[in-house]
């Protein structure tokens, strides 16, 4: 067929800076079953409530197809969007279903706050890393990235002096097990960080996933929570991907009114609704407490992962290398010897058939080049192990 | 939460262009029980295969839930894939797989579109009325619209002349049935209009999703197939919202391998990827042929009501209206005399129950604004008869 579609098409100027990472494409050899790869952002399948969603499925399917397979409303399906607001302010918020909109997936989520907050130029603070994906959405706005200096507990809230944060849209932050790092930001960070942002005018975009999958250390207030005390305009990202299942696709924004007000017109423009069936078919697994008896059981797996990997470290990784211990989540963040960079490790990892994440491209500025991020929820116990050791060799005799 | 949320945010200069029409405020009356609303895009729930959804959802979530709820490839599952290519070149395209990407919805196609394609000012050909839904999705990225000329079988192709078409982005044209006139261009149009965009070099957006939906007249070649035999650049949309079930939300976009690629990299940053559960069960609906004895069903049911939509209107309607007799599809296109402006008409309608949408936003230019659209697949006879006197009545004493 190419040969025939001549004459080619001229593409956006986004369309033009939208390009295939190299890393994606060593990464794409990690497909391999006789790859152990550290490199995943999937969440273990161990954890699927596969029969649960089944019924629930079953259930819409039998006693409600007809609005289950028709067009809905852009702002999400009712119950659903009410269900999600009780459920935050259980954990401190204020809200109404007014202020939720459901989104296919907080990835979704992402794109459509780029969307109503960017223009090209915007200034956008971000965390020292921060999220990938983040970056990749916002990025298609064209903002002017802003990194906020961090360090083993998360941003550091005094960093974002007036100068910094002066005509800043947003900041971007993952205050719970942040992918790529597994910091946790303190709570006397939180409380910091709302009250400097509600001062400066600056709203923040709390994206929490993996808020739900703590497994040790204490549970922090949102900061969504935090933000209604002092008067900061918080927006919060959550996601159904970590604790269901992430081939639903399903996630939701928080947000003031007149926010999701415009961010419905830019979801109409967009996809005109999420699934219906599948906004239905959750509403049915969460409606009656499933999650408050299925999160610990996720919490336990990843918990005994996140130990093992931890432990596998500690047996093989040389010194000169420094690592995070989660509080929660999926992934550890290594930090190597200054002069170690991580995409050669990878290419060296990856001939011995171990792959990861190197850290360079989750730098919205400047990169730590010798720092890297390992997952650990889906790989079995042994290959754990014996993937960890390969890097350990390999990080000794770089 | 509101009063809370202060200081306010600043949204991107999209987001303050997007607003709620006035159309769409007024119809949001239609959602009450009472009113007979002609206004809807819906298709009709009657023609939804809800026991083999239900069939399909079962079987992949007994026997692949594993991967039916893991995150999956952005370019779509590949069965599904194929099985679109197939489909394709049964109707005389020569395409692959790799052509095919899988959408949430072809609204989200035609964002993905309108992102890589359009910047600011780009020039964009469109069909005169053409599709709302689509001017609204293009327009988040700001082009310069050029409207084409059209008459009783849709646009003229030879009203693209090279002036017209120069440093034009792409044509967009909903050659079957069009939302909203339900016109459906000629052979011979289709002919001289894939000659004409490739000896221009301009691309065409083929929309398609009603083309399954035939009741009256001959199948007419697509735009895919045809430009493939002349070097057009045809792009296709495709939608399993009609032949299906809209609240799945699944489409598809099938183009050159170069223009995929750039709209994968797009989609990933937009929302990683459509829903893996959702792709496998519609895969499994149609793998075996499950539309061929499907849609005769669903074009028997729309074929009746268009037909009684028809002698209602010859009934009630007065000298000075004309329609359109769509071959295909869900709407009829009403043309009043030239002093009735149709918005004015829509309050007087609402006062009696009965609703519709004027013509003037389905116009990118200057808007007739004595035009209206009828949507007639999910009102009951007796309804349509009663809603049609009463717009009949109306129109005449306007």
């Amino acid at each position: 067929m190419d040969k025939k579609f001549e004459p080619p098409c001229t593409f956006s100027e986004r369309a033009r800076q939208l390009t295939s990472s190299a890393i994606r494409e060593i990464l794409k050899v990690t497909e391999q079953p006789d790859v152990i790869s550290f490199a995943g952002g999937l969440p273990s399948p161990d954890g699927f409530p596969v029969e649960v969603v089944r019924q629930a499925f079953e259930r819409v399917l039998s006693a409600s197809a007809r609005s289950a397979l028709q067009y809905g409303p852009t702002e999400g399906y009712a119950p659903l969007r009410a269900w999600v607001a009780e459920d935050l302010n259980r954990q401190g918020a204020d809200v109404t279903a007014e202020n939720i909109l459901i989104v296919s997936g907080s990835q979704q989520g992402l794109d459509l706050l780029g969307k109503t907050l960017i223009d090209t130029g915007s200034k956008v603070l971000v965390e020292t890393p921060s999220y990938l994906g983040a970056l990749q959405s916002f990025s298609q706005y064209q903002p002017q990235y802003v990194s906020v200096p961090s360090d083993d507990d998360g941003l550091l809230p005094d960093a974002i002096t007036p100068e910094l944060a002066s005509g800043g849209r947003f900041l971007y932050a993952l205050p719970n097990f942040q992918n790529p790092t597994g910091r946790t930001l303190t709570r006397q960070r939180r409380e910091a960080l709302v009250a400097n942002a509600a001062r400066l005018g600056l709203p923040i975009i709390e994206d929490d996933p993996y808020g739900e999958l703590r497994y040790a250390g204490e549970p922090q207030p949102g900061l969504l929570a935090l933000g209604g005390e002092c008067g900061a305009n918080v927006i919060r990202l959550g996601s159904f991907s970590k604790v269901l299942a992430p081939g639903l696709r399903l996630g939701y924004i928080c947000a003031s009114r007149e926010i999701i007000h415009k961010l419905v017109l830019a979801k109409q423009a967009t996809d005109l609704h999420t699934a219906s069936l599948t906004q239905m078919a959750v509403y049915e697994i969460v409606k009656d407490g499933f999650l408050d008896g299925h999160l610990p059981r996720v919490r336990e797996l990843y918990r005994k992962q996140c130990e093992i990997m931890l432990e596998a470290l500690q047996r093989a990784f040389p010194a000169g290398a420094r690592w995070t211990r989660p509080e929660g989540g999926m992934f550890v963040w290594v930090t190597l010897a200054p002069h170690i960079d991580s995409t050669g490790l990878l290419q060296r990892a990856i001939q011995e058939k171990v792959a990861f994440v190197p850290g360079a491209p989750f730098y919205a500025g400047a990169a730590e080049r010798n720092t890297l991020r390992l997952s650990f929820v889906t790989v079995p116990e042994e290959k754990i192990r014996r993937g960890v050791a390969i890097l350990g060799r390999l990080i000794a005799e770089s």
